[in-house]
C-alpha cells in the first residue's frame, strides 16, 4: 500500500510589510511618476535602470538609519559563496554603474532611475519594507550649479503632479555650515562614523519639528528619557556648545537673504563655515535668476537628511498643507523627497573624487499626498463593455460581437464565467462596465441585439428631474439590428463622456 | 600611533547574469510594454502589482527547468525565521492572490501584470538572471473561450508592436491529448511528478525542434547520448508506443481542420483524449468566428511548454522570421511568449479546484526581435539643448536663459561641469543635443546669444549638394538678441523635425 500522504497545504499570505497594489493605485502612480520623469527629462536627466540587487560589498552600508549600519538590508548568498544585497535605494547602485563605466560617459552625467527598493526593517502603518523612489542625479559636477538645479527640479515636479505653490516648500541647508558651527565651539565635526559626534549631534538636529527645542538641546546634553522611559545617551555638548548649535537651527526665516545674513554671523569665522556660507549664495542666487523665491525654495539650517554620505548642500522637499493620516490625525504631510551632494560616494571604488548630487522622490508618500488633495490622476479607467452569454452554445457569436468592438478601439470582454443573466450583471456592475450587450434567442431570431447603459441608474437620480421624459429621450434599454453594434455602444459611451 | 588602515576598495562590478539597461533600450522597452498593456486592456484585463518576493512556500516549485526542481530560486530568510523567495514568474504570485481575495474578486478575474522575474540560474549569452515579462490571466473561467481569448490577444499583442501577419505564428496545443495517446499506448500519463513517465515523455518531444524526430525516438525509447559524450536516460517506451507518440506530435499540418481530424484519428478512443479534442474543437471555432484564421493561429501537436503545470490548452507565440543572433549564425527567433491552462494552481491553497488559464511575454526577446526587425520604437529621444559656460561668473545668467528654454517645453540643461569651450562642445554631442546656445563677453555686451545647429552637419552631406547656397539659406551658426532665445531654439530644432 502506497504511503498516506496528506498534502500540506501552504496558506495564501503576503509576507510582512509587502502589498499587492490595485488597478486605481496603479495607474495613479503610473501618471505621476511619468509626469515626474517629464520634468527630468526636461532638465536633460537620461534614464538608466540598474539590476534590483548588486554584490554587497559595492553597495555598501550607507542606509539612513545609522543607528543600525548592520541592518536594514535583504541579502543572500550566491552560488559562487558571494553575498548579494537587494538594493535599499537607487544612489549606492548609481555609484557602481559610474565607477564602473566612467570613461565611457559623458560628463557631467545626468540620469535618473524610477525604481523599486527594499528595506529590511519593521513595518509599520503606511511603511513598507519594498516601495517606489523617483531619483535624478549629477556625477562629475562640482559647483553648486548642479545642486541649486536641482531644487529647481524638485519644485517643479511637485507643481506639474499638481502641489500648488504655498502647499510645499523646498528646504535648503549645508552640512559644511554646522561643520563651521561645532568648530567654532571647540568641537572636532570630522569624525563622520556611525557614533562620531557630528552624527549624533545630527541625529539630535534631525528630531527638532518631531520632538521640539527642549527635547533637542537635551539630546545634545547629557542625554534624554521619553515618555516610555527609554533613554537616549545625548552628545555630550557643554552649555554653551549646546546653545551655539541651537542658536544655528534656528536661525531660518522666510527670506533667504535674512536667513544667509543670520548664518553668516555664526559661521564666518570657520574657514569651513565659509565655504558652505559660499555654496548657498551661489545657490541663492542661481535660484533667484531662474525665477525660483522664498515661495518655492527656503533656506532652513535643521534640515539634516538622515544620510551619513552628504558632504555639502542638502535639500528636503516639503509639503506644508495639512491633511487627515491613516490614524485619523489632522497633521502636516511632511517631506516627500529630498537630496544633497555626496562627494564620497563613487570615491569608495575609485580612489579619485567624483562630486555627485541627487535629489529623490518617495513614490507612495508623495501619491498618498495627492490622494488627500484630490488630485491624483487617472483613478477611473472606464471597465470594458462585457457581452453577456445568454447561450453557451452561441459563444461563437458573442465571441464575434466582442471582437467587432475590440477593433473599434473599445475596451470590451465576452463574460467568461458560467453563471445565469443575474450574476453576469453583477459581474459587468463591479467591473464598472458602461454598457452591456445583450442577445437572447428571440433576439437573435430577429437579428437584433440589446444595449444596457450601466451608467446611467446612478447618474439619473443626481441631474435629472424628470425621469419619465429623460428615458424616453435616451433609453437606458435598447435594441438595434446586429450592424449597428458598434455605433450604439459609441453612442452610449459618449454619454458619459468616454 | 594609530593602527595604519588601509581602505579596502570594493570593485565595481556587475553580479553575473545582471545587466543595466541604457536609455535607449528603456525608451524602446517602455513603448513595446505600453502598446501590450493597451492590447490587454482592450480585452478587459485589469493591472496588478505583487510584490517582488513572497513566502517560499506560497510561490511552490513550479519552475519551466524540471531537470531541477528544488533550484532555480533566490530564497532568503525573514528575520522571523521564515524563508522568502524572489517571483521567478508572475503566476505563481497571482495565485497566491487569487486565493488570499477569492471572495471579493469579480468572477472570472482578468488581471494583467508587467514585472521584473528572477532566476537564479546559469546565465549565458542573452540569457539573464533577471527579467520582464507582462502577462495576462483569467481565473474563475472554466471553458475554452477563456483559452481562445488568450491566443488572439497573443495575435494582437504581436502585430500591435509591429510583428507582420505572416512573421509569427500562434501554436495551439492540449495537454489531454498527449495524455490520451499515452493511454491508448497502454501507459499510466497520471504520474505528473518530476521525474514521472509523463514529464520523461514531454521533456523528449519539446526536442523536437532542436534536435529533430530521430534523436526524440531515442529520448523516449532507450536514452541518447549527445555529441558531448553526456547520456541522457530515456523514458523506456517500446517501439510500438514510440511510434504513436512519434505519429502524433508531427500530426500536424497548415489548416487547423486537417490537423484536428488527423488528431482525431489518434486519439478519439481515449476518454481523456476526446476531451481535449473537444476544446481544441471550441478553441478553432471560436478563433475561426473572431476572423483568427490559420495565417495566425495554428494547432501543433508537438507544442510542449515546459511548465509542469499546465492542465489543458497550451499555446506559444512563435515568431517565424529569421535573423541574425547574436553569435551570428542565421536562425529563427523562436518563441517569445507563451501560456496554457493550470487548474490546480490556486487549489494548492484552497483545496477547490479554480480554474486559471494565462499568457506570458518575454519582453527581452521580443524586444531584441523587434530590433531585428528594425521595428523598435522610440529608440531616439533627441537631447537635450545644451546652454555652453563661457564664463563661470555668469552662471545666472546661462541658468536663466535655460529656464527660458525649459519654460517653454524644450529639454534644456546648463552645462555644469568646468572645463573649456572645446569639451564643452564634445559633451554637447555626446548628449545628442540638436544646438547649443552660446553668449561670450562680447556678445553679452552687445545682449546677444549665439546659437550653433549640431545636427546640420551629419545631414549636409547626405542631403544637400550646393553647400555654399544652403549654408547661405538655413546657416549652422546665427546670432540673435536675448529675447529672440526661446524663437531662435525652436527654429532650429524645427528643421530636424522635432
Amino acid at each position: 500500500m502506497a504511503k498516506n500522504k496528506k498534502p500540506v497545504r501552504p496558506k495564501a499570505r503576503l509576507p510582512k510589510g509587502l502589498r499587492d497594489i490595485d488597478a486605481a493605485e496603479i495607474r495613479a502612480v503610473k501618471a505621476m511618476v511619468s509626469t515626474i520623469a517629464g520634468v527630468y527629462e526636461s532638465y536633460g536627466f537620461e534614464p538608466l535602470e540598474t539590476p534590483a540587487f548588486e554584490y554587497s560589498d559595492a553597495l555598501g552600508k550607507f542606509l539612513p538609519d545609522a543607528d543600525r549600519p548592520n541592518e536594514g538590508v535583504f541579502s543572500f548568498e550566491d552560488d559562487d559563496g558571494q553575498w548579494l544585497s537587494m538594493r535599499y535605494d537607487l544612489t549606492a547602485p548609481l555609484a557602481r554603474y559610474v565607477a564602473a563605466n566612467y570613461d565611457a560617459l559623458p560628463k557631467p552625467f545626468r540620469r535618473y532611475q524610477a525604481g523599486t527598493v527594499w528595506r529590511n526593517e519593521k513595518p509599520g502603518p503606511g511603511r513598507y519594507r519594498e516601495f517606489q523612489q523617483i531619483d535624478a542625479d549629477t556625477v562629475g559636477a562640482e559647483g553648486p550649479a548642479a545642486d541649486a538645479e536641482l531644487c529647481m527640479l524638485a519644485a517643479e515636479s511637485l507643481e506639474q503632479v499638481g502641489i500648488a505653490r504655498g502647499d510645499y516648500r523646498i528646504r535648503i541647508n549645508n552640512r559644511k555650515l554646522l561643520d563651521g558651527v561645532l568648530e567654532l565651539a571647540g568641537l572636532n565635526p570630522t569624525d563622520s562614523s556611525g557614533d562620531g559626534l557630528r552624527n549624533t549631534v545630527l541625529r539630535a538636529i534631525d528630531k527638532l519639528d518631531r520632538l521640539g527645542p527642549e527635547a533637542v538641546s537635551l539630546l545634545l546634553g547629557p542625554g534624554r528619557k521619553d515618555e516610555s522611559g527609554d533613554f537616549t545617551k545625548g552628545a555630550a555638548l557643554e552649555a554653551k556648545q549646546i546653545d551655539q548649535v541651537m542658536n544655528f537651527v534656528q536661525s531660518g526665516s522666510e527670506g533667504r537673504g535674512q536667513t544667509l545674513s543670520a548664518v553668516a554671523a555664526l559661521v564666518e569665522q570657520s574657514e569651513i563655515g565659509r565655504s558652505g556660507l559660499d555654496e548657498l549664495t551661489r545657490m541663492d542666487e542661481l535660484l533667484a535668476s531662474a525665477g525660483f523665491d522664498a515661495d518655492r525654495a527656503v533656506i532652513d539650517p535643521s534640515v539634516v537628511r538622515g544620510l551619513d554620505y552628504y558632504t555639502g548642500p542638502v535639500f528636503e522637499a516639503e509639503l506644508t498643507f495639512e491633511a487627515e493620516a491613516e490614524d485619523g490625525v489632522v497633521a502636516r504631510f511632511g517631506s516627500v523627497g529630498g537630496g544633497g551632494r555626496y562627494d564620497g560616494l563613487v570615491e569608495r571604488f575609485k580612489g579619485v573624487r567624483i562630486p555627485a548630487t541627487g535629489y529623490s522622490v518617495g513614490v507612495s508618500r508623495l501619491q498618498a499626498a495627492l490622494e488627500a488633495l484630490g488630485r491624483a490622476k487617472d483613478r477611473t479607467t472606464p471597465g470594458p463593455v462585457v457581452v453577456l452569454v445568454m447561450d453557451q452554445d452561441q459563444l461563437q457569436v458573442y465571441q464575434s460581437f466582442t471582437m467587432r468592438l475590440r477593433l473599434a478601439g473599445l475596451r470590451a470582454e465576452m463574460y467568461l464565467g458560467s453563471s445565469g443573466m443575474r450574476a453576469q450583471m453583477k459581474y459587468a456592475d463591479k467591473r464598472g462596465a458602461p454598457c452591456v450587450v445583450i442577445q437572447g434567442e428571440d433576439e437573435r431570431a430577429r437579428g437584433e441585439i440589446t444595449i444596457k447603459d450601466l451608467v446611467e441608474g446612478s447618474e439619473l437620480s443626481e441631474t435629472i428631474s424628470d425621469n419619465v421624459e429623460w428615458r424616453e429621450g435616451r433609453p437606458a434599454q435598447f435594441s438595434v439590428s446586429e450592424a449597428q453594434l458598434v455605433d450604439a455602444v459609441k453612442e452610449v459611451l459618449s454619454r458619459h463622456g468616454a
